[in-house]
């Protein structure tokens, strides 16, 4: 099941970036966390921000591999990411890691509780 | 705080695995779950059996970064791993990424609920 979920979740999430990223708000709440390449983010307000002013206004996610696990005690997903990002006009693409602590809202769907991002140096 | 028992664990682990790997089986617990390279393993034995059974005597885990964020609603830590992996007698090293859920044990530690490793090709 988690396996399911964690794999719709990451390709709407990644849609949502490439081609709406506004809209990625939608997903966290007042109290997630965003850890980007080192920088702790808290809240889905500053999140957003954080993600919309990003220095690059066009990108496309490619996913190498998905792996998910229940949450057991929160019945929630973790879920662990690898892939890389191509910015529009760069030939070469950077590989990155990112995982998510997806929580259910109690509506049948969840938010992003922890979300740890990180390029692949090297 | 995170950040400090996030780091401390790191260390803990990847010094135990480098060079008293059968120990590692102290830090699951029968509920714990590893994803190794997308081979889900559950349970602090088979997981144990796992680590001790890679096709490598001697290690050296490198850290390259360490980001940690409380897990809000079981007390618990995420913590994210990035670093490079050197095989005994090899040159080269293989980077990874790895991250874990820790949960209180309620006796003053944590044991690791969720486990996710992969290495980062290309």
């Amino acid at each position: 099941m988690e396996e399911m979920v964690g794999r719709a979740f990451v390709d709407h999430y990644y849609h949502l970036f490439d081609h709406d990223r506004s809209a990625l708000s939608s997903l966290y709440q007042p109290e997630s966390m965003l850890t980007f390449e080192g920088q702790k983010i808290n809240g889905a307000i500053d999140i957003s921000a954080k993600l919309n002013e990003l220095p690059f206004d066009q990108c496309r996610h490619a996913i190498s591999t998905v792996d998910a696990q229940p949450s057991t005690f929160v019945g929630g997903i973790m879920v662990f990411v690898s892939g890389s990002l191509q910015l529009h006009g760069e030939d070469h693409s950077l590989r990155f890691s990112q995982m998510f602590h997806l929580i259910p809202t109690g509506q049948g769907s969840y938010f992003v509780q922890n979300d740890i991002f990180r390029l692949n140096y090297g």
